[in-house]
């Protein structure tokens, strides 16, 4: 993680790592986060509006995050956000390959504090057939060179 | 999960049971999820902005899902977001005691679907102090009674 506020650019693109959804995976997470029948149970997910199980949003936000500290989005000091407006466009199944793509949109040096400012990020997280499965236009703190 | 769109109406408000964080439990998370130093390590956290190890943004958001789910927002069919906006307003660290609040802000049946229609609410996650750690305006779909 090595990039600062002074490196970034607007229009500069990030990819992360690819992870594959397994349905293990999203019944654990479901069982600790979120734990509504359309994420856990096979009969139930058809009932739903999804028709089928699918992976709870917060699970499908929450994975894009570790291929995004780990080279996806290399801000020195880490990702701190301070916010995210998230869209839940597709639901995420079984088997489906999820990867990010960060695209920076506006870099904000901080009027008040020299040593750092912020960024707007849009991520997308997209799946094997490259749809959007979620969009998030996010605002992160990033350090200024030498603070 | 008994309420519909026909039983909601703008100042509604909803209060989820709290849960305590406990250290191996935001380190846990971090592990799996969102792997950055400052929520995994003592030292790292002392360096880092905040000056502690505090809970990943993800991990305060998952958490105050199953208390929504286990009553403290009772829809019908379940809580099925197409968005929200995000703010982590304040730190969460080992021992803070969370319960989420969400309040009704608009009521929409669809126009295409009769069988539905969508709600916007804020959800506030407080801390012990009564300080919101996060915000959240989400949009839900939520059924339409008898649909």
């Amino acid at each position: 993680m090595n990039l600062y506020l002074d490196d970034l650019k607007p229009g500069d693109r990030f990819t992360s790592a690819s992870h594959r959804m397994e349905a293990a995976e999203i019944k654990a997470f479901a069982l600790q986060f979120d734990p509504q029948p359309f994420h856990l149970d096979e009969a139930a997910g058809r009932q739903s509006l999804f028709g089928e199980v699918v992976a709870s949003g917060w699970h499908t936000a929450s994975v894009a995050m570790p291929r995004m500290v780990d080279g996806g989005l290399p801000i020195a000091g880490g990702i701190i956000g301070t916010g995210a407006d998230l869209c839940w466009r597709s639901p995420v199944r079984a088997g489906d390959e999820l990867h990010g793509v960060c695209e920076i949109l506006e870099v904000m040096p901080s009027r008040s504090n020299s040593n750092r400012g912020s960024v707007r990020i849009v991520c997308s997280t997209l799946n094997q057939r490259g749809e959007a499965v979620t969009t998030a236009e996010m605002r992160v703190i990033v350090c200024r060179r030498g603070s």
